[in-house]
Parts: C-alpha cells; structure tokens; sequence
C-alpha cells in the first residue's frame, strides 16, 4: 500500500507535504519522497526508510516552490529499492512531470512489454512507470490529456497525484478503490489519501474526489473532469478493517466508528459469557471497544504493545530464536489469570500471531479464550493495492473455521459474517469492494497471467 | 531515567541481553550499550540511539562471552553524547570491570572534586564515573569489598549491575528507589529493571533485589550480602503512576493494575455527568480504564496516536509552527462531538499537552470537558532519577487547581488525592517516595549546592 | 575524460574489472562502476568517489557473472552526480544492456531534443543516453545492428564497451579520438583505455581496436566489423602530452618516451644556460628529463608534490586563503637558492599555477627562472572530450608568449613548436588530432549552437 | 611514527594547525586530531583517516580559539583504533589539557602498572597517556611543573606539543631523537615536526627545539628550560633516510641535499657499469638523482608509481591474488627493455618488495639489474619511534648481503656502508642515532622485558 498528498500555492509547500506525509505513514514505511515545484524547475527527495528520518531542515529548504506532492511506500519483500521509490520524475519534451499512485495497475505488464518493443527504456519496476511512459508518448497536447489517454490505456486501481511546473492534479480510478480526498488550507488546496492528514495541516476537509474524476488545480482555480465511462463505485472495505487509520473520515463515517460497528455486530452473533473483552492492539481495539460495549462485558487492554518495534530489529540466534510475537506484544499477568477471555482481532490472514497470543495468554492463565473476528474470512488475494499473501497462505482459503480454531487453539472461534459485515456499514447502498471475502472482483484482468503476474510483479 | 539488565552464565549472553534492552526500551532512548565478557576478556558496545538501531547481528557477535550487562539511557538535554552511554567499561589493576547505573547519586559532584584533586581524570559527565574511580583507588582486595568501599561514599540513588570477568553484581541502594528484579532462565541467572524484560525472554521471576542488597553471581552460585544500614524503603511512586510498563510486576503488582486502581479512586472522588472516558494515550490508557469500570461511562479511544513520531522529527519553518501536540495525537471527529468528555491522564507537568488537548476537542465539537489526573499535583522535582523539570517550570508548584483549570481551559479539573493514591496502593505498609507531590526527600544531599548541582549536573 | 574497461569469460570477471579501473583511476575521479552480467542477469554498481573506496569485497561478491565492464569519471563542475555515472545500464526489449563512454558526442542535444519529442524520456544529462535511446528505438533485430544503427546518427568522439547478456563489444569512432586497446588474459578477452591496466592484470596486449572499427566478443570467439566510412586517423595528442599514464603504450610508443623526445625536441629549439632543469610534477616529469639529457643541464625534483591533496580538501577562511598551488606543492630551499633554473611543464592552460611557482621559486631565491612547455600553446578547447576551459579561460588563446611571460614573471618563457611536436612524433604519417593548439577541428559539428552547447552540455 | 604541530595566538588557529597536519601527512596516515582553546574552554576533533577527510569547515569552526595543537598518526597492525588517537585531552584539577606526542617511551608499561596499582584508569593503550596521569598526580602547582615532574620519570623518545587554556609548550627529549622546530607566522609562534609545514602557512623558521628544551609559550612571551641533564645529541638518521619530506630543513640541511648525497656516496663506492639509473619511488629518488649525477649515467623515471592506492584498497579474491607490487608501480616496457638498470632504494627492510620490483623488471626485458641501497643493512629494530619490524623479519639481521642478493634475484647488490653515511653526512661531529644500523642504543630500557615491550606494546 502507500499513501500519497499532494498541495498547491502554498509558500512553504514542501514542509506541508512533509506533515502530510507524516499523517500518512502508516499506509507505507518502506520509502518515502517529495517533489516540489517553483513553476519552473523540479526538484525531489527520494529515500528508503521513515518519512522523520529521511527529511530534515536542509533536504525541505532544497524542495522549494509553491507546490509539491508526496508519497509513502509500503514494504513488500523482493521490491524494496529505492528505485521503485516515489514520487517518480522525469523531465520529458512537455517539461517536468512528477507523479505519485497508490494502487495497483493490473494490466502493467502488458503495457511495459509494449512499449517496450516500441523502444521505451524503463528505469524501475514500479507499475506506475507504465502512466509515465503513455503520457510521453501521447500525442496530444496539453499534460491533462496526455494524462487521460494515457488511463485510458491502463486497468485496475489508483489514486494518483500528477505534479507540473503549473498544475497539481488528483486522479481517482473510475471504481474508487483507494480513497482520495481534497481539502483547502487557507488559500491552497490539498489533497490526501485519508482526512488524518488534515487534521494535522489544519486544512478543511472539502470532499473526497469521486470515482473517475480528475481535477486539475493551477493559478486559475480548480476544475473537474470526468473524462471515464462512470462505474458504480467499489470502495475498499478492508481500508475501513484494517488500514486506515481510526480518526479518518472516509466514505462517510470515522474509521473508528466503522469498526466499533463492526465489533457490536460481531457480538451481536457471536454472543459468549466472559470476563473481560481484549483486543489485539493496535488495529483491534476499535472493534473490541465496540463488542464489549454491546456486550456489557469489561473491555481491558490486556496485551500491551511494544511500539519500538523498528523494520531493523534483528531475531537473536538459532538456539534462542523463538520470541515472534512477544517482541511486539506482552499479556499482563494479573490481568488474565484466571479469566475468560474474549480477544477481538480485526482480521485473521496467516492465523500464526493469533495461535502465539493463544498460547501466551494460556501460559500467563487464561482459562477460556474465545477468539473473534471483525471481518469474514479472508480467503482471497485482492489485486487492487492492499498486499495481502498468496492464496497458498491464506489459511481461510484452504480451512474452514472449524479447522483454523484447532490450529489457532481457542476454545471457540468465531468471524463476523459478511451479512453482519453489510449491516455494520449501514442501510445505504453497499458501495465496496469486498472481494478479498467474497472473491468477486469487479474489474477484469488478463487472466492467463493472473497468477504469475500477480506474484512477480511489484504490488503498492 | 535509565533501564539496566545482567545476565550470567548463558551461551548467547549478549543476544539475551540485546532482547531484555528492547523491552526496557521505554525506560531510555537516547543510548543504548551491552558490555560482555567470557571469563577472560571484555567487549562493549555503546552508541546513540534505538536497541534495535543499534545492534545488528555483526555486533552481537563480536559481544561474545557467557556473561552480559547492558543499560538504555534517557535523553537529557545538554548532556547527550556518546561518552556518557553506559555501560562504562575500563581496566583497572584488578582487570576489567563495567557498570550500568539506574539513579542518580546526590553528592556526585562534590565527590568529583575531592578525587580530582588527588589526581583522578574524569572522563564523562555522568555521576557513575564517580563510582568506578571509587572502586579503583579502593584499598580493599576483591571487587565486591572495593564496590562495598565505593558505595558507603555516595548518596543518593542507584539500582546497578556490575560486571567483572568473574562474576556478575547486582546492587540497590538502600531506600530501593529504582525496581531491580532477579530471574532464572535455565541455568542463568538474569537481573533486569523490569519483569517485562523476563517475559520477553521467559525466564522465571524469583524476586526483587532487596532495599540496600548487594548480589553477587559467580560460577560457585549467588550469594547475598547487607552491609549497609537498614533503611525503610521508599519505592519510586512514579514508576506505577507513568514510568514503567503495564506488564511490568512492580512492588508487589502489575501496574497495569496499580494504574485501573489510581483510575478507580479518582472516579469515585471526583464524580461528574459525561458521556464517555477517555484517555491520553499511552500512559492515561490504564487510569481510564479504571476511572469508566467504577463510573459506569463508556470507554472510548478518543484520542489517536501516530506512533511514528521519532526523535528525529523537525518542526517546520517558523510560519507553519504551531503543530506541536498534532504530531502525535489527534481526536476522532464524529466520537467527541457534541458530547460531555472526561479525559483522564497519569500527571501534569508543566500543563502545555493537556491544554492544546482540550483546544482539539473543543474545536472538533466536544460539549463539555472534565479533566482528571490520576496521581496529586507534581508539586516538587525529583533527585532520585526520574527528569521532571525544575520547579520553576512544574506547574502545580506555583499554581492552585482551580489556576491550572483556567489555564488548561478544561470545564473541570480535578486530582487524585495523595490519601486516594493511598488507597489505590492498598492496606499495608506505605513504602513509597511521594516527594515528587509531598516534598518530603527521604535522604539529605548537600544542601547548599542542591540547586546548583540539580540543574548543571547529569541525572539519569 | 574517461577511462573504460571491459573483461569477456573470466570467472571473477568483476574483480578483474575493478583492477582494471584502478590502474585507469587518472582518467577520472569523480565516479566509478562496474556491470557484470552471468548470461542471464545483470548487476551493477556505481558511486561518486575513488575505486578503491567504492568496491569492497561484498559488493564485488554481488557483481557475479563471467563478464564485465567498468568505467571511471573525470570530475567537471556542474554536472557532478551519480545519476551520470557509468556503465549507463537499462533493460529494454531485447534484454539488459550497460554501456561505458569514453569521449563526447557532439550533437547529442540534437538528438536528445528530437527522441523527446517522439516521447523518449531521459534519466541523465549525459550524451551517452542518447546512443542507448538510439538502440532502443531501432527497428534492427540483434544488439549489434541496433548498435551500429545508433551509431550512424551520433557525432564526435567515442571509444565505447557495451555489455549484453551473451557478449562484449567494443567500439572506436572512425577518427580513433580516444585510445582503445585489446589484450588477452589467459581465455579472456579483455578491452580498456591504456595497457598500463593490461600491465597490472598480466594481460597481453595484442592491439589497438582501429579507429572506426567495431569488436563483437561473445562465446563463439571474436569478430570484427568496420561498417562506417573509413577517415583519416585522428589520435588525441593531448593523450601523449597530459593526460595518460607514462607507462602506457599508446598509439605505437610509450607515453614517457613520447614526453622525453617532445622534451628533447625542447631543448633543441630554446637552449638557456642554466644550473638544473626541475619539472613541475607529475605530468613535466618526463619531458624534462628529455630536456635535461638533450642539454646537458643536472636534472632536480626540485619540487616537491604532496600526494595527499585529495577531492576534499578544502579552502580554509577569507583571511588565509592564499596557499593555492602550494597545498600540492613545494620547492627545495637548498637545491634552488641562487640557481639559474629551468621548469619544464608539459603545457599551460590559464598560466596561473606557473605564476604561483614562479613566485615561490623567486621566494626561496632562484636567481633566474626560464620556463619551457613541452607543447605548443594551448588555444581551442577540446570538443572531443579533454576538459579544457572554454576558449575565454585559456591564456593563449587571447595572449602572445611576450604577454604571458610577463604574466608569468618568468625570466624567459618558450613553447615548444607546432613542428618540433611533429619532429617528436616521429618521420612517420602524422595521425594526430592537434585542434586544441592548431584549431583544425577533424569533424563538423552543429556550429549555430556550438558555444553555447559546449558549455552548458555535459562534457566527458 | 606521528606529526605533530602547534600554533598559540592566530585568530584561525585550528585552520593553520590543519594546514600544518596537512603538510605533516607523510608523518601518519591512520588517525589525525585538533584540539584548540580560546583560553577559556577547549575543543577537540579526532577520527581514524586522512586530514582531508577528517576536517571540513563545519568541524574546523567548532575548534575556535586562538591556539591549537593537532597531530597525525601512523598506522600499526593491532592498535589501530579511535580511542589511541590524539591529541588526547583532559580535564583534570588544574583544567584542561591537551597532548600531542612524537615518540616511543620505553618505561611506559613500567609507569602504567603502577599507576593503576595506585588507582589509575588508563583509557587508551598509548604510552602517552601516561604522561597525563603522572601531571595529574603531580603535586606541582603550574602546569609547567607537573609536566617536568611527569617527564622526569618517563624514557625513551618524545617530541611533544601540550596546550592548555593559558599555554603552548613544546618539549624535545634529551637525546632529540625525533625533531621539532620553531617558527614565526606574524604575531604567532608555530611549532611543528618538519619545515615543510612552515613553508605552506609560510611561517619563517626560526630554529630547532633543542634536545632536553621546554619551550613555554603564553600572552608574555616565550621562554625556555633546560631542566633536564644534559645528554649529547642523537637525531634519528631514519629521518633522512626514509622517513621526513625531502623539503624539509632538518638538523641543519635539506633532507633532499642528504638523499642525494647518500646517492653519490653510493655511487662513489659501488660503481658498476649501466644504462641507466632508476628509483624506486617516491622515497629512492632523492639518492637515484645524487647517483646518477655521480655516475655520470642518465636518470630515467623507469617506474611508475600509481598514487590512487589507498589503505581501503582491497586485494581480489585467491584464486587472482598475486598483484602485490604492481598495484603501487609499473615499469615502462620501452625504457627498462634490453637495458642494463641501476636500481636505487633508500633502505631494504624484509626484501619482499625489492624482489617484485626486479621480477617485473626481468619480465618487461631488462638484461642487467643492479640493486643499490643508500643506507647501510637495517639490521635491528627501533625503540624510539620508527615501526621497524621485528628483529626477526628484518632479513639483513639474519642474511648477509650475498644471500639477499640471492633472494632478491639481482646481478648485484651493494649497500652503503656506515663509513659512507658518514661521509656524506658531512665532516662535523657525529650527533645522530643510527642503532637500527649499528645496534648502539642510546638510552637504557627495561631489559628484562624488552622484546616482549616492544612487541606487544603500542609505538608511535
């Protein structure tokens, strides 16, 4: 995953992208880059790690302008290099251009393998390079529509922030899947992946830009386009499970507040008589706030979190190589000896942490542990951004709850139904994307090569 | 403040060692450092910085021997360098002996002076220093009578670990201030400020070091020692309140549970209407709990925190320079608005978060706000180790409550009493240093030099 | 200038490649790399600096494969980043290629304005991305018909090696500006800039690669192709005079013995009785013991270089920024008081460290100071790839001899001539590219934009 | 072996001292260090590397102050780490102090074992620390004192700089082993190991520090002692041969006019038939010269030395691993082939190198090669400050000069002999330490743990 923002007319723009971004860094911590414009040159800042440790006082004052867009990228084994680093920049015969997507295009390949027998030299193995290529190679005159020919040409998901000397453009796929939302901040508009951003800039939240929408921000003002065949939107449910962040506003509600929903529905139907609700911190807490609530059963933070739990952190040797899960999570002793226990997880993808918990919280005394998940059972690979393991790893995929109690070993083990799921998020209409439960993926892609694309090409 | 951890007699000595600074990793980040020996020769290993930043594999390798201490040092500002890193490691004519101190010795600096004068050469700013040039010119045969010789000298605090290529030494001074706790992992025996660190790494609680105990451990076993005066002891308070981990087992109990206690009392005095309890993450999170359980008000993660704020983190240009509080924490919109709020923290300091706090809630729509604090006013600055400001700049020791109120522009505000922290701290014996809310200092120091030294000089 | 090396079926083709450099290092400074291919993938590794800081063990472990090249960078102001240094590697259609550039492609802007606009988009502002574009866009089927393709449409100077998966080849322009020479090492075919590289390897060497000709090493053997017009041989006298290594054998001698016969031919034409000849080190060496043979004058190292002047030094303040050539610098007090001397240099660019010389000879109390270039005065920049300063810069391009030894404050100065240069080199056909003291450019090039090409673009 | 130099009253001291080290560079290239004083507080600066690396203008305007002593340092296997550069700097009772040594004391392992039976904490294993602790332990009240007190214990060789806030003292040891001169930069008063850097700030020389003389230079002036026995002087003849730069004035000459006359002597008594006469360079040239000239056979620079080979170049991997010498030197085919060669060297040490050099000469064609050493058999180790190896590595300690003519593989091989030395030396007395060549110490040291000192302990 990544996240991206982006502003215009602001003097200290860079600094503002370097908050923003700040906001953003937990939908990637892999790299982290901006790029600014003063209207006539570019300049940008690429590097692996945090966005605190890779911007200082002397990289912002190099990222002048009244204008910059930034990105934050997501670890994935294999395709970590700076390389693959956003914002990409390149100085083509229209002038500078600098973009940064999160998404992912899940025709790329395709595209690459063109326009590389038409003689593009390609310089990353980053899907996003592919809208780089098509816009050089467009015909047509003005940036903008080189833009929408080049989307024209590309399939699966993104939300993108398109760079100029004159204009900052926000892009949305014609599904939605990523969230994108626009805000002002005095006299400048901004734009971001999730509201926290700007809450922290102090920027008004505006709206979200619509599924197909493009809007084109220069010194004239802001204008909007729709230039795509309109679609009926496919929001990412598992932003709300997982991934956003719980003080966002997005498609209508508070993270938070989603997930506290989720987890009173979950009790709902999963009724069971305990002593204390637990979550697994962090992404768990909003729905055990919620079902404990619903439940009337005392909510405790049982499991406390080590947050330096850095991407540097070494495993010990051989002999003494058996500490996973206590690294980054104890139980308290005197909490739950003794008790029954219900611990709320936001989703269960590998079933290995949520087995190591189990075995913890045995060992400590527990004396029943009911295990509870906000969200169906994981079961299938989304090929929209979110990077979710392999089918092989996803245990739903291959056993049924039944099985994954035995392995997790919890006394009782139970999921939120997609249903409970459906009414959680309202009477409205339902507007998501749920295919990583359901596997019923709206867009099409080149299926001969879904597989073998999907496992070697670079996701975000 | 300062976390210290010994292990002897184990193959991987300095990987152990490595893991049980990670969980005392809250107890300082500014340095971390291991020292090792097998038996013969010594290693060290000292920078600035995260455990996990800075040993790798390479290191811990180099770090070889069946014996280890390590020591994670808080960031003071003035006195931040690599020279004051602990553990400090020198040779001597009795061979080599390294130390890590948790404390902070009172009449350090007149002890300096006087061996100074006789021609020592200091070689860091820390007050430890003081101990090993004591040990060096002592008259006394082995290290344990020299260490015993060194330590009559000095005042003030210190849990220490000490270790020489024969045997590891474990020492709390005789008031206790600072928690030192033993453990066995096998056949090793493992010293640690904190139990979390033996969860970590499960190794089995034995018991505390005692008040005034010196432990020694050598191939021929563990031998315990009193030489000094009996003292009744006087627990750091502000461990359980803020300082320490919820997992930790403390004096007798988690403080996770010490924490719901503090929470507990405080509902039950300072009862008010509200709609919901929230806390000010992290340290709030355990007296929140408690304070909703007795009040019957709902719990609610309010307050967000962005766990990605490192050190290293600039504030933006002067115009943009008002984020302060934003960085780490931000409100969840639709949850606090319109609504009556009691927010709960562990102390007040010098009031500055609290109020920014209240001005984000105010400005994201919450009705009414109740503070409460879940330990007395910190009237007065602690000698013993824990780095609260001056008095100067502590507010409550110039301000009454109802001042502070107007400050913080709460609608409420309301402490702990010192008699309702009592309660919470249980029927028995009272053996706690309150100084930081009573004034009353368990030890003399020099008192015609105590500002003076309080502010020039090093504490940890 | 440049220095390049290739190595074809050698199993530590890297390592052999990086020893390559290393004894290339005087050709440039400012960055170094090194591709490596194993017939199925390819590595690379470029950074600013010197070999022997860029490549340890590790990173020479990583560039795996039987074959490799390298190249090493001059440093020219302006254009110093990593992003221009060699081998430029990229995958394209037909599979991986890195290419190392030695020389200066005089319309390459052309070029590049003209790929842009058809939708290429370039990474470095280095001429040699434009033959990599040129091959990427040709319609032919193999690398080496690309190649040539390419090749049709560049300009100007170039001794270049290109590395594919399955073959090395090297290329010389048609007029052989730079040197290019090929040597066997046991199995192995190996390319590189001057032999002093084969010397250190113990390769023999077997010839020059002929001006114009094109040498395609793969499994199979070796084959040679001479497919564009054949010129008159245009070899770089500045090569001789400056730039390569002594012990170099190039264009059919060695480069010392070259340097001591253009001395001798010195002494021939402006005898001055005189006590001693001196050189200013390293490059005046050799002609002045030519000189000082022909003469019959004692020769003296009477000055003395420090080797430690690296890239880094720096400037010390305003009030002591004086010392100039004497950081490099320095005379013997003893060997040049009240002596007549002659220095020889090998040429004069600005005048302004003979001046400094001159002055500090003076100070010490040279009686008489008679100073003597072993070539003719330098008065046209290099287009081809020497980084003389632009025509405004060089002495003798706006001043007679008269004028610049006055500027100089030598007693007498003299150049060698035009004629005794030719006598030195020998009754044979006279091959050489004399541009920078004669004017006679051998190519065209785009004359409306000269100027202003040649100093704004990068030049190598 | 070390540099060493100091200036007291320049508004830019530690930009002189850093020019001074600079120029000092030959003297050691494993560490360099500043510390300077603005009278009040002191700074220092030290890392392993070169001057050029080490300081930049960021760290230079951190060492303010208007005095400064710096000092390089010479790499030796095993002791080469941060904590042994200098100059090492205290604070002690009387303030602080910062020392910079050129030297070797043989009693200083003596001094530290009873120092640390005293309760002394030694930080580095230098010899010069204890000089430190002995003016800390002084009973002396100036700085002055306690120094000559310290220094009256200490043996062995030392030229040394100390800087306090108030003062700059220079201190030559009785025999005047290693040397030290004084000079004059406008108002200031410069001190430094050799001329060469008096030249480059272009300070005027003034005179030598002599053998046994404190030189105490503060606000009032400057002024000297002779608080030591008077001994008869014995400079170090390894000065000239090898070691100082040949524009240095030293103990009343050039080092240049030495070499060369070393070289005549040579010539005068080993006469053989030639072509040629050729250096190993740099150190061989002064003596080729003064040979050449003697002999009335041409001087050709027949070697070629490549100055890019720096500590961090790494040698390839086995299976390539023999390139040893011809990564530092290469001879010119054209020049050496079919000649008969007279090679010159300043000194033979283990013959290694000497042997390589005449096996490339063979292989490249030479048809006779005679090998002339200026200076006589190194036959026994240096206790004052020159890393000579062990008595058991120096081949001419167990090999007579017909066997290492054998080993070495040349026609003929002749050293200087000690009358020679002399000769050229000139007709005055005889004040110079040649025991590296005669055996005749000096100075007495602990003989009963003489070789086992000098091996294992650290010489600088």
């Amino acid at each position: 995953m990544c996240g991206i923002f982006g502003i215009f007319n602001h003097k200290n723009a860079s600094n503002i992208a370097y908050l923003g971004l700040h906001a953003l860094q937990h939908r990637g911590q892999e790299s982290a880059g901006i790029a600014s414009t003063d209207g006539y040159g570019m300049q940008s800042h690429r590097e692996m790690g945090l966005v605190s440790d890779i911007f200082n006082e002397e990289v912002l004052k190099r990222l002048k302008g009244h204008s910059a867009i930034g990105h934050v990228r997501y670890s994935t084994a294999g395709s970590s290099n700076l390389g693959n680093a956003q914002p990409l920049v390149v100085e083509y015969s229209k002038g500078n251009i600098a973009i940064a997507h999160n998404g992912n295009l899940t025709n790329a390949k395709v595209i690459k393998d063109e326009l590389e027998n038409y003689g593009s030299i390609f310089q990353s193995s980053t899907d996003t390079e592919a809208i780089i290529h098509l816009i050089a190679l467009s015909h047509e005159n003005t940036t903008l529509d080189r833009l929408i020919s080049a989307l024209r040409r590309v399939e699966g998901s993104y939300s993108l922030v398109v760079l100029t000397d004159k204009e900052l453009i926000a892009v949305r796929d014609s599904y939605g899947f990523r969230p994108l939302v626009l805000g002002k901040l005095k006299d400048s508009f901004v734009i971001s992946s999730e509201t926290c951003a700007f809450d922290l800039i102090e920027a008004r939240y505006l709206r979200e830009i619509k599924p197909g929408e493009i809007l084109c921000i220069n010194k004239d003002g802001i204008k909007t386009f729709r230039p795509f065949k309109k679609m009926s939107p496919k929001f990412c449910i598992f932003e709300y499970i997982y991934f956003a962040r719980p003080d966002s506003y997005m498609f209508g509600r508070t993270v938070y507040s989603v997930r506290k929903a989720l987890g009173k529905e979950l009790a709902k139907d999963t009724h069971v008589d305990a002593d204390m609700v637990i979550p697994i911190p962090d992404s768990g807490i909003g729905a055990a706030i919620g079902y404990a609530q619903e439940a009337g059963i005392p909510f405790e933070l049982g499991l406390i979190r080590n947050h330096y739990v850095g991407r540097t952190f070494i495993e010990p040797e051989e002999s003494i190589r058996h500490f996973g899960v206590k690294l980054k999570l104890n139980a308290i002793h005197d909490i739950v000896k003794g008790k029954r226990i219900i611990v709320v997880d936001d989703s269960v993808v590998r079933a290995t942490t949520g087995r190591k918990i189990i075995k913890m919280l045995r060992q400590y005394g527990a004396k029943e542990i009911h295990f509870r998940v906000s969200s169906p059972p994981t079961m299938f690979p989304c090929f929209y951004g979110i990077d979710t393991p392999s089918r092989r790893e996803l245990i739903a995929s291959s056993h049924n709850v039944e099985e994954i109690n035995t392995y997790m070993t919890s006394d009782t083990l139970e999921y939120l139904t997609i249903d409970g799921m459906k009414r959680a998020l309202g009477n409205g209409e339902y507007t998501y994307c749920d295919a990583c439960f359901s596997g019923t993926y709206p867009s099409k892609f080149p299926w001969d090569m879904e597989l073998e694309q999907m496992e070697l090409f670079v996701k975000r």
